[in-house]
């Protein structure tokens, strides 16, 4: 029940749906808990479904030629978390994701997540005012890593997720940043 | 009448409209024709409208502290633009757009495109893919940053501009990639 309530709780924070609407929708969703480190998506897979989190912490990454590992999302409770273009264009993943803490998801088809936006247009308003934020997220960051210094792309991160020392070891932060594990260390001591 | 035929051949290849849905969207759009150098949105704007290219090409950007410009997007024909954060959010302006060239646009109010989703399911269904689209090409662009050399990012740059060096000159290229105009030159020689 307590999972219901989370995603109600968001989904009402967008779009507006009955209750009869809402538990339609929410049969949709199949309930995940994993163990900290378990993949949920892995490099080369298909891609059919997308993650609602409801608890612990999940990280969207890849691994360069140089064994370099770089995090694309950090995705924390009521975020959600994919291989968006994978899954979009049906093709095979690029990145990965898995979870850095034991976590609890609730995982929507993309096949489930069309068939409820035609049947009920709220969950297409709610499905396009995601991406939109999602998609002024991913430019921010992008004008960040253009312009801004890891002190300032540091202060922004702290900012969108307040709670990550508690959730997130300091490598994976560095990682996110794009520094070293000294340089994170030094903007830490200095804050 | 041409305009019509663009705007209707775009929304064609994603969603459904009669025709009666398609005259009664595009009453809504109001056709711009600017001049190579004008600015659409300043830094500091109010943003109420976005633009969809009918002719000419754009570039959003911004200028940072060391006068260093960053260039976001380049809007070709049959693309989008607009400083999204601003307009979603209704925040004044923190990027530029302004035309590389004589440009033909039609402009569509924040509040005219709630207006026609709420109307048309099918208007809402094509805005929430087209932002699909973006959210996926900007996190491309993001993971391209974090992990491409220059050269790899100017030939995935060609790829998706295909007639860019028709449209864009090379300092501005320059300008996307965040490289010199010399570093630029020597990829451009070495292809």
């Amino acid at each position: 029940m307590q999972s219901q309530s989370i995603l109600k709780e968001h989904l009402a924070k967008t779009a507006s749906l009955t209750q009869e609407e809402f538990e339609y929708l929410f049969a949709h969703f199949k309930p995940l808990s994993l163990k900290k480190g378990q993949m949920v998506i892995r490099e080369g897979d298909k891609v059919d479904h997308e993650y609602f989190v409801l608890s612990g912490c999940l990280k969207a990454f890849f691994i360069n030629d140089e064994v370099k590992m770089h995090i694309l999302q950090f995705a924390m409770p009521t975020w959600w978390t994919s291989d968006y273009h994978a899954l979009y264009s049906q093709t095979r993943a690029t990145i990965n994701v898995d979870c850095i803490s034991d976590a609890e998801l609730l995982s929507l088809s993309n096949a489930d997540r069309e068939k409820l936006c035609r049947e009920i247009h709220q969950v297409e308003y709610f499905f396009r005012w995601r991406t939109n934020k999602g998609y002024v997220a991913a430019q921010k960051r992008l004008l960040s890593f253009m312009n801004d210094d890891a002190k300032t792309r540091y202060e922004e991160l702290l900012q969108m997720y307040p709670q990550l020392h508690q959730l997130v070891p300091k490598h994976l932060i560095a990682a996110y940043l794009g520094v070293s594990r000294e340089t994170l260390s030094r903007l830490y001591s200095t804050r």
